[in-house]
C-alpha cells in the first residue's frame, strides 16, 4: 500500500462529466491498494470569472479580499468531487486550505506555504476516506485566506506530499509527459521515462510549461517523486525525481527551448569596476528581470554589455538603458526582440566536456549564427536569431540522437 | 456613536450596482458617526446555481459537502462588497462565518449558532473598519463549516448583534416594514412603526414572512433592537423590540393570515383518555406538523377531533388518519384543504376582554362562517373557508380600526 497525492488541474476538473472522470480515477486507484490524497483546482473558467467579478468592482481590488473571493473557485471544486465520490460509494472529505492547516506567509495573492499540518490527514485516511483539498490557497497566522498565485495548485500538491510523506505526487495535466523537445516542433521527440529535478527546473525555466518552477523546487527540496501524467489518456508519464535513483544518466535528457526573451547591448562603456550594478540597477530597481549576461573583453578601456530580458519589459528596458548610456558615458544602445533561446539540458554533461563544441558545430552546419552563450552545471543555452528556433531545435535533437530515446548513451 | 448591524439579503446583493448601492449606504451610515458590521447572503441565484451543481453529481450530496459548497456563495458576496468599500475609500474588512468563530453544532444544512467571538470584530471596528461577514454559516467544533439553512442569514445578524452588543441590527428587505395587514389585501394597511418579539413571533408564524422566526427568536432571547427596513427606499421602517420600550402598546397591532393549512377531522372516536395521542402520534412520527388543534365535548362516549397541517401534507395526513380511524374505531375521516386562517395580534389583548368577541361579531356580520378556533395570549385565530379570506381580513382591520394607524388604543 502506498500513499499517492493526486492533483488536477482546472481543465481536468471542469465540468461534471470530467469531475466524474476524475472520481473514476481516484477509486480506481484506491482499488489498487493505495491511499489517495486529491488536490484540485478551480473549475477551468471559473477564476476568471471571479476575477471578472472583482475588476467590475475595482480597478485594482484590495489583495485580501480578492483571495476571499477567488478561494471559493476551489473550494466549490473540492466540495462537488468529494460529492461524487461518496455517491459513487468512496468515502471522501473535503478541506480548504485553511481547514488543512496549510499556513503560508501574508503575501496576498502570491503567498509561499511555510508549513502544513498532517495530523488530520492522516487520520481520515486510516478511516478509509479519501482526502480532497483545495489547492492554490492556504491561512496566514492571523487565519486571514491566502492564495499561492497562479500554478499555485501543483506547489500545494508537492507540499501536501512532503508533508504526509507520500510516496508518489502525481500531477495530471493535457500532456503525458515531458518530451526531449516540444513535440510540435520536432516530430519524433520521445517521451522521457524520468527526468531529474535540477533537469526539470532548467526544462521549465527555459519554457517547457509542463509544471510550475515553484512546485519542482518544492519537490527537490523535500525530495518528493513527482509524476507527470495526462488527465485524459492512460500511460506511465515521466518520473521526476533524484539523480541517484535513475538507473543510468543520460548525457542530453531534452533541448528546450523560449522565444519569450529580447536582448539589449549597451556599447562602448567603459571598462571600470562597479560598471555591470550601474547598468543593472536601474533595471533590477523597475522590477525587470534579467536572464542572460554577457560581457565581452574590452578594448581602449571601453566594453560592450548585453542581456536579455522577458519581450514584454523590452521597450521599458530600452528606455531605462538608454538613460543610462547618457549617465555613465556609453556610446550607444541596440536591442532586438527577435530572438530565441535553445538550451541542451541534461545531468550527464556535467562529468562530459565537449557538449558545447558539438552543439556549436551541429549549429554552424546549418548556418545558424550564436549571438550570446550561457552555460550551467546542466545546461547550455544559445540565443540565435527567432526566425531559426525550429531549425536549431530539429538540429541538436537529431545531433544529439534523442529520436532514439533519452536513456542510451549517445 | 451606536454600533450597527447592518442585514443585506440576496436580491439586495444581486448585481454588480447593487453592491455598489449597498456599500454607499454603509458609508451613509459610518459618516453619521456609527460603527458598521455588514452580514450578507449570496447573491440572489447563486445558492441555486451551486444547488444545481450539486444535484447533477448526486440525487443526495453529503450534508457535509453540500455546507462546503454553498458557504462558498456568501464568500463571494463578502469580498466583493469588501473590495467595493475601499475602493470607495473606506476600509474594511471580509470574515467568513469560521473566520469569525461563529460556532455552530454538527447538524449540517440546518446548524444552529452556539456561540460568537467577538473580540476581533471589535478590534476591527476600533481601526475604524466597516466588518462584512458572510451570513448563513458557521464552524462546528472540529473547524467544519457548516450553514443554518435557508433564512439563516437573518438569524446571523442578530446572533451577531447579541455578541458585540450592537445597538441595533437592521434588517433590509424588499418590504418597508411591517404592516397591520398584507397591503395586497387591505389599501389602506398602515406601516407599524413598532412591534414587539411576541408580536412578530405570532405575525411571522402566521404568514407574513418578513423575517425568520428564528432571527426574531434569537432577538427576543439576547435583547436585540431588530428593524426591518426596505433597501430599495428610504424610510424607517419597523423597530421590533421589547414590550416595555413602546411609548403605548396597541390593543391590537394586527390581522396575520395564513392560507398554507388543510383541516382534517376524524369523527366519533371513543372518548378516553390518550385519545389523542393515538391519533397525532403517527401524524408526528411522519414528520407532519400539526398545528391548531380542537377537540369537542363529546356525546354518547364519541367525540370528534379537528386539527390543521400544511396543505403539502395534506394527502399524507389523511391517509394515516384513515388508518389511524380503522385501528381505534372511529367512524369516518373528513378533510378541507381550501381553508384560510385569519388571526388578529396584539400585546394589548392580554388585558382586555372581549377582543374574540368582536372579532367573531365583525365575521358574522359579514355571513363568514368559522369552522375552528384557537386562542394564544396575543392572538385570536379563526379557520374560515378559503373563499372568504380577502374579506375576513378586510372585515377584522377595519374592525379594529387599524386604518387609523396602530399606536391609538382602539
Amino acid at each position: 500500500m502506498a500513499l499517492i497525492v493526486q492533483k488536477y488541474g482546472g481543465t481536468s476538473v471542469g465540468s461534471v462529466d470530467r469531475i466524474q472522470a476524475v472520481a473514476d480515477r481516484v477509486i480506481e486507484t484506491v482499488k489498487q491498494g493505495h491511499q489517495v490524497v486529491v488536490v484540485v483546482s478551480a473549475m477551468s473558467g471559473e477564476t476568471d470569472r471571479l476575477l471578472g467579478l472583482a475588476k467590475s468592482i475595482s480597478q485594482s481590488p484590495t489583495p485580501r479580499e480578492l483571495d476571499v473571493l477567488l478561494s471559493t473557485g476551489e473550494q466549490v471544486t473540492i466540495a462537488l468531487l468529494s460529492m461524487c465520490l461518496s455517491d459513487k460509494g468512496q468515502p471522501a472529505v473535503s478541506y480548504t486550505g485553511g481547514q488543512v492547516c496549510i499556513r503560508t506567509d501574508n503575501a496576498h495573492n502570491k503567498a509561499r506555504i511555510l508549513d502544513i499540518e498532517s495530523v488530520r490527514v492522516h487520520k481520515e485516511l486510516e478511516e478509509g476516506k479519501v482526502v480532497v483539498i483545495a489547492g492554490f490557497q492556504g491561512n496566514d497566522e492571523a487565519g486571514n485566506i491566502t492564495t499561492l498565485g497562479r500554478g499555485g495548485s501543483d506547489t500545494t500538491a508537492v507540499a501536501m506530499a512532503a508533508a504526509l510523506k507520500a510516496d508518489e505526487c502525481r500531477i495530471y495535466t493535457d500532456v503525458d509527459g515531458v518530451y526531449t523537445a516540444d513535440p510540435r516542433i520536432v516530430e519524433d521527440a520521445q517521451r522521457l521515462p524520468c527526468i531529474t529535478y535540477e533537469e526539470m527546473l532548467e526544462m521549465a525555466s527555459l519554457g517547457s510549461k509542463v509544471l510550475q518552477i515553484r512546485s519542482v523546487e518544492f519537490a527537490r527540496k523535500y525530495n518528493v517523486n513527482l509524476r507527470v501524467l495526462s488527465s485524459f489518456k492512460e500511460g506511465p508519464g515521466t518520473l521526476i525525481t533524484d539523480e541517484d535513483e535513475q538507473m543510468e544518466a543520460a548525457l542530453i535528457s531534452g533541448i528546450a527551448h523560449n522565444k519569450d526573451e529580447a536582448k539589449l547591448t549597451i556599447v562602448g562603456v567603459p571598462d571600470q569596476p562597479g560598471i555591470a550594478s550601474q547598468i543593472l540597477g536601474p533595471i533590477a530597481d523597475a522590477n525587470i528581470e534579467v536572464d542572460m549576461i554577457v560581457q565581452n573583453v574590452g578594448m581602449d578601456n571601453t566594453t560592450d554589455f548585453t542581456f536579455s530580458v522577458h519581450r514584454n519589459d523590452f521597450e521599458k528596458a530600452k528606455s531605462i538603458l538608454e538613460n543610462t548610456a547618457k549617465s555613465i558615458g556609453g556610446k550607444n544602445v541596440t536591442g532586438d526582440n527577435k530572438i530565441a533561446k535553445i538550451s541542451v539540458v541534461g545531468v550527464g554533461m556535467r562529468s562530459h566536456a565537449g557538449i558545447a563544441s558539438k552543439m556549436f558545430k551541429a549549429l554552424a552546419e546549418e548556418g545558424i549564427n550564436i549571438q550570446m552563450i550561457s552555460t550551467s552545471e546542466i545546461k547550455v543555452s544559445v540565443i540565435v536569431a527567432e526566425k531559426y528556433l525550429e531549425l536549431g531545435v530539429r538540429v541538436l535533437h537529431s545531433a544529439f540522437g534523442l529520436e532514439n530515446g533519452a536513456l542510451a548513451e549517445n
